[in-house]
């Protein structure tokens, strides 16, 4: 699927890039030519590009892309995959996923909004102020992944720990994910909760229900568990984060005999955490409430994400003045939702997230305006002059 | 298996006629000639048999027996089956299951306790009797049904029924369970607990655990529900009855994803009720409950058995009296355990339960002392005399 991207793809556009893109059918972990499309158009920018593929036994080998221009500080960063979930039900596609079509001013395709157009937009930013000439003072970089839908381990997590050891941190970070909830403008991320899931089995004797003072159940035991951690609010939030929430996810016994007293039952939870709590303390806090409630039980733990917060300050106030000098408004500062890479470069330096409307995304007929994909590259354009400190016109050209 | 029955069997004796059955493998639902080799001797007592053969619909065909001796009042029933469980883990046996081998006093097999050699009993019991001479005052019956250990539809429920249309109920039954815990005299069983199973089922709304406001998760509700009904006291028993009780016996979602909330929880459990309930009183405590805890719920209940009593009185005593004194224990009158055929004889007459010891009943190596024959056919004798109104001794003989 790259025959189409061999051709220089007109710059000052996002709309070519994005559908050049979406034309590489890269379902995590394949990259189908995604990653090559890219580079192309970045070293047609000037970009130094250098690919970092990694490999982990029991997950599919990925390649990743790090591409800077420019030197010295300071050094700007995108964030983003080329990687995009399946398409699901093919058949119920209004157009073809991959075939990136426009109709009616609406861009079609998987990836349309998670987030190929992102990307697209974030080199035709660079492009923008190209264009307006004058030296860069400080560093443009693009960190993208082939393995964000995937399992997470190839990609961003070794990018970083590679390039922290050889000193290219960046100052701060924007990925592009989809974060505006109806409207181009709602929404930056500036945190995301942390993610744990659990496994909680109580046991006791099994029997049979005509004598059950020579059993022991263990499922009104399970019962009372859940309810002692599932109940109470764990937190009452904090000034940018939401209540931390667990949900408990599934109970399984597995048992057919409607005369037995089963041997043990096993629930399933998740908790979305805020910075209230580490994942050392909300363990804790588990086996308290599960002390409390009495009875034997084996409870395991597994953090997925820890939670990460970005403070709004200077940085923060940058994106919101670029969106807002874009597109009229001034986008909410949130916290919500699911997990992204972001939470691995909050390790590292300051970084948020805005990018296109989530509506769409991972779902049967993605798609975005493309006015969006122009909106969304003044924007990145307008935070990359603040951050670069440039003066406000594309046209001043130059150097702060 | 029935050519050892061809020729009469000694009827002084139980051990016999129960090894010429446990060498019939009648397997619920097969019979393997079992019938055959009881009506025999029956025929050799004067019986006067018939087979009740009965089918339905997703059931096996079962053969059944009704045999009668005399006529008149009083008519004595003595009620068992002749089917058996199967064998298990046959390797797991240290003799033939269906050798009937006998072995330091001990008879071996499928059947020695439930309960071909209470049935063997039976007939001596009755042999017993026509030895001492004399003309028999009333009617004894033996209701013997090849669907015990199986579904029980075409087996006592159906020949009670046709019993009833001919006017042929007895005034009393006894039926051969076996009944004691670990000696012979241990226990009669005078009633049981009926017996409820119920699917509940809480529907929410399915979703992402990152955004738990958009779903609704039905599994806190489900445990809320589930403690509210096994948690309370159903009542405090009654002077024949334990306390009724509830087990959750499974509950099942089967959700295998850790961020999704599920849309339905299921939960199963189990009732055993006595006599202070009705199934229609048990379902709308039930209902009560969960409408208390709150939120939509689907509930179904099968009652599979009801609670039955036959009340302490003169029947009662009389086994009493006749198990103290053929070995010096006054029996436990209890009702206790699971579920038999005495359940539905209960809707007709007055009906208890006593036979043998039931700690290797369905097990590996179900085997019984020959004596405990020797002493269940006394106390099987001395009922029949003191229900009969026959003078105390066997060589009295005469009409009471
Ligand atoms: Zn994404
Ligand atoms: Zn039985």
């Amino acid at each position: 699927m790259t025959d189409a991207a061999a051709d220089p793809l007109p710059l000052a556009d996002p709309l070519p890039l994005a559908q050049a893109l979406i034309r590489c059918p890269s379902v995590t972990p394949a990259d189908e030519g995604a990653l090559d499309v890219l580079q192309r158009a970045l070293e047609a920018l000037g970009f130094s590009c250098r690919r970092m593929p990694f490999s982990a036994a029991g997950t599919p080998d990925v390649d990743n892309l790090f591409a800077v221009l420019g030197e010295g500080a300071p050094h700007f960063c995108f964030a983003g995959h080329t990687d995009v979930v399946p398409v699901g039900d093919s058949a119920a596609w209004s157009r073809d996923p991959f075939g990136a079509e426009v109709a009616d001013g609406i861009l079609h395709g998987r990836g349309a909004v998670d987030m190929k157009s992102a990307i697209a937009c974030f080199v035709t930013a660079v492009a923008r102020l190209q264009a307006a000439g004058g030296p860069l003072p400080g560093r443009i970089s693009l960190l993208i992944t082939g393995d964000e839908e995937g399992p997470a381990i190839n990609g961003t997590v070794r990018m970083l720990e590679q390039l922290a050891a050889e000193g290219l941190v960046p100052d701060a970070c924007l990925v592009g994910e989809p974060t505006n909830p109806a409207v181009l403008g709602d929404m930056v991320k500036i945190g995301r909760r942390g993610s744990m899931n659990g496994v909680l089995t109580a046991a006791g004797t099994q029997g049979h229900v005509g004598y059950p003072h020579l059993a022991d159940n263990p499922l009104p035991r399970l019962c009372r568990m859940l309810l002692a951690i599932a109940e109470p609010e764990l937190d009452a939030g904090t000034a940018h984060f939401q209540k931390s929430n667990l949900e408990i996810t599934s109970i399984d016994v597995g048992n057919p005999a409607s005369n037995v007293i089963p041997a043990a039952g096993t629930a399933r939870f998740n908790i979305r955490f805020n910075t209230e709590w580490t994942p050392d303390s909300l363990e804790a806090w588990l086996r308290a409430r599960l002390d409390e409630a009495g009875g034997a039980y084996e409870l395991a733990v597994t953090c997925g994400a820890e939670p990460f917060l970005t403070a709004p300050g200077d940085f923060t106030a940058m994106i919101v003045d670029a969106v807002a000098d874009a597109t009229g408004r001034r986008p909410e500062l949130s916290t919500t939702g699911g997990t992204s890479d972001a939470r691995f470069i909050s390790r590292y330096c300051p970084v948020a997230e805005f990018g296109l409307i989530g509506q769409t995304m991972h779902k049967v007929d993605e798609q975005v305006p493309v006015a969006a994909l122009h909106d969304l590259t003044e924007i990145y354009a307008g935070l990359l002059r603040r951050f670069l400190g440039l003066p406000g016109g594309i046209s001043a050209g130059t150097a702060g």
